[in-house]
């Protein structure tokens, strides 16, 4: 099969990102709520900045973990790791506290509801996907639409998450003979964000 | 610009990845030996199986970070890992340690050289880099031929191993106002394989 990408300048587009720790599923596929990984913390705010996202939001119920997450996050942004790396200050500083996506909502989207995308690298028979080509092509044709990418942590994103969504999309598929798909949540966000935005 | 990417099958193909420790830089640009992080560790063999590369080898010159490694490693191969997450024994299983990148070559590319292909996220001025498009084009053509795909700890690989390379591909640009290129490795590997072997 061969289709083509369009290679388009994505630059100037109004998506964020948030991770997702509660509600979510564990392997048992109870709904749960996970901790903070300081590498999601990281890597996330890096890839976000690299493909020119505007706000990265860790969303998580658990109090303490906002406080553990705040404290960590002062050090880079106003402590000597702001000094040390000014780099990653300029990423660590996209980043946004929530305790849940009802509060993101409110509070980051009162004037203008998102369109709510979710990842999931599970299969659901019969509900469509939207494709990445697709989602690209409809960025590109509308820049300034507010647009919030989910991914969820855990075994993903529960149930209650997905029916706030308007789209959900599709897989990511790599070249295993098996469709092996076990990504970590970092990898699966970086090999997102630079399906819809990336140069190349 | 629009360009087209074939979306071709590239199940099959026979590239292996690894991650130098040593010789790197660092912020300074001295040549220097990193430590293993853990997160590499599981993150790039995850998206390694993910994407059909048969074998990750983590090249680390200290012996005690081997040794590290393999008593790691040993936990999800033939541990309690192994039977608590079948698919991440899956993806370590096929992690290959090795003190320099000639004992890679010497050990498993006896039979053949592989074309040694290097990653960069800087600029070098003058110097030819090939693109993702035309990488994934000729293993497409060619997919029996072993091909090495290096990527660097710290802030990149070292001159002498670049010295040793067919290749240098270009760099990840995303869709930053001021082309932001401070990936972890771990993304970088993930969006690397992505570009050369994801379906989509």
């Amino acid at each position: 099969m061969i289709e083509d990408i369009p290679a388009l300048d994505m630059r100037g587009h109004n998506l964020n990102v948030a991770l997702i720790h509660w509600p979510v599923l564990n392997k048992a596929r109870d709904v749960v709520a996970t901790n903070v990984t300081n590498f999601d913390i990281h890597d996330i705010a890096r890839a976000s900045r690299t493909y020119g996202v505007g706000k990265y939001f860790i969303v998580n119920t658990i109090e303490e973990q906002l406080i553990f997450v705040n404290r960590m996050l002062d050090h880079w942004r106003i402590g000597p790791g702001a000094r040390l790396n000014p780099m990653r200050q300029t990423a660590l500083g996209m980043i946004q506290l929530a305790e849940t996506l009802d509060v993101v909502l409110n509070k980051h989207y009162s004037e203008e509801k998102p369109q709510i995308i979710a990842t999931a690298a599970r299969d659901f028979p019969g509900v469509e996907r939207c494709s990445f080509r697709e989602l690209r092509q409809d960025i590109f044709k509308d820049k300034q639409r507010a647009r919030l990418l989910l991914f969820g942590t855990g075994f993903g994103l529960d149930e209650q998450i997905l029916k706030k969504c308007d789209l959900i999309l599709e897989p990511i598929k790599g070249a295993s003979m098996e469709d092996y798909r076990h990504l970590s949540v970092r990898s699966a966000v970086s090999i997102c964000l630079d399906r819809l935005f990336g140069a190349w």
